[in-house]
């Protein structure tokens, strides 16, 4: 990780999120065929167990990756979204780390748009999509529970369906409830048919709009500093686990833990001698 | 919390989750009848947003707390499911130890069942009580998924409903299959339908077979001191994340991330920092 330090930092990590059934998979393959259109490396980390990605659907029919396969300026690596120690923060970025320092201009993080893990990836990124589609009331609900707050750009996917007016007009009046103030970022509305290839260069564009937008304001160093805290505190964390796991640890965890069972002590005092034998 | 610890460890903590539209809140609220029926006080913790103890649907039809409100043997207490700080890890042990401490025989804490909170809810829980009902594919894939292994009782609401022999015999199936050796608790299967009270009594009396199972096993304890042990490492890292965020200090995690995204430092030697500057 010391070695790659000097040669990362260059890509532009895109997280791409939403609920099943929005296309997410048959978006994600249109837009890496786009950016590969325009001469750029792409890298996919496939965090979601039900991407094909991560070989949760290998044999559905919207299966477009055979489209890639053989093409070397692609790179796919599937990661499990639980069982890790640590989970997403403690794995995600020492694989996001490897593709960046090997030279992919643009990283997609692909996550199934429910629960933690996704907001842990939104962090890990420099631009994230969120991606609905019309007549998905989830989608929506979804995107009030807290997905707005985290969403860079929104793609409604399946335009050319019934109801996809609607949909923009929701998201369009929740962006403008939430916004920020007239420096703050905008978030975008790309509307895509991925199934037809529609749509996919808007989307790449607005890719473009977001990543300058982020160098130029400032955001990026930001975003990315919270990104290396978080890492910095999870390595740390883990490391400090394995210490209190040490049996004939003066302050052995397993021990403090049982007198707390046992109603000897509370786990603010065990806490306390934890601490201090760290010293 | 120190002055609690003596009077802790008498409650019987239960927990309660199911995916929406299962009749949770309706259980529980029957549950709770059931057990003051019985003479045992109950505390209740709610952590999830859609309980209408927590408040998310305090209009709906299927409030049945109205019961409770004057009886001076419950206790319901409602607590958000995020933004505080180190999350439920953090929080709800604290809640629970009052409780236990106050002398309730049971502590229900209701949580609903998708991601990852209800599995960290799992973990405070002794016995833990997972609902599902006829007809919902999601129930059964959430117990596919990593519920079967958390259930200590499996719940199937709305039995008089069609499907419910089908639901019964797929959770028998899956049991079955992950039965883990003669010692081992089979998680009992109980048919309720809640609005109309039946089948509670059973709950009730599986409820105390797994207590009375826990302690004569010796489970009770390694689940208590497990238990003890993630609340203690949540102390103790909270309390590290307050030093390592202070300015001026020697490893200021701050300007260690800095130099992490800056490309200067790795974050593994960040880490290492921040560990030798804790002596």
């Amino acid at each position: 990780m010391a070695a790659l330090a000097p040669y990362a930092g260059n890509a532009h990590v895109v997280g791409l999120t939403g609920s099943p059934g929005v296309g997410k998979s048959t978006t994600t393959s249109a837009l890496v065929k786009e950016l590969r259109a325009e001469g750029k490396r792409v890298g996919i980390l496939a965090v979601d167990p039900s991407s094909p990605f991560s070989g949760g659907a290998l044999l559905g029919d919207r299966v477009r990756m055979g489209d890639h396969a053989l093409d070397e300026g692609v790179y796919i690596r599937s990661m499990a979204s639980r069982g890790h120690l640590g989970g997403l923060a403690w794995t995600t970025p020492q694989a996001l780390r490897v593709l960046d320092a090997a030279g992919f201009d643009v990283v997609l993080v692909e996550t199934v748009g429910v629960g933690q893990s996704e907001v842990e990836v939104a962090g890990l990124a420099d631009t994230t999509v969120v991606l609905v589609a019309p007549g998905m009331g989830d989608g929506i609900q979804a995107a009030k529970a807290g997905i707005l707050e985290i969403a860079d750009i929104f793609v409604v996917n399946k335009a050319d369906r019934e109801g996809a007016d609607q949909t923009r007009r929701d998201l369009r009046g929740m962006i403008n409830l939430s916004d920020r103030g007239p420096d703050s970022w905008k978030p975008p509305i790309v509307s895509t048919v991925a199934r037809a290839g529609t749509g996919l260069d808007d989307l790449a564009a607005r890719l473009t709009e977001h990543r300058t937008w982020l160098d130029e304001s400032g955001e990026l160093v930001r975003r990315r500093t919270k990104r290396a805290r978080d890492e910095i505190e999870a390595i740390a964390l883990t490391a400090l686990r394995s210490r209190w796991g040490q049996v004939g640890h003066s302050a052995d965890l397993d021990a403090l833990a049982a007198a707390v069972a046992a109603g000897e002590s509370d786990p603010y005092a065990a806490a306390d001698r934890l601490l201090q034998a760290l010293g």
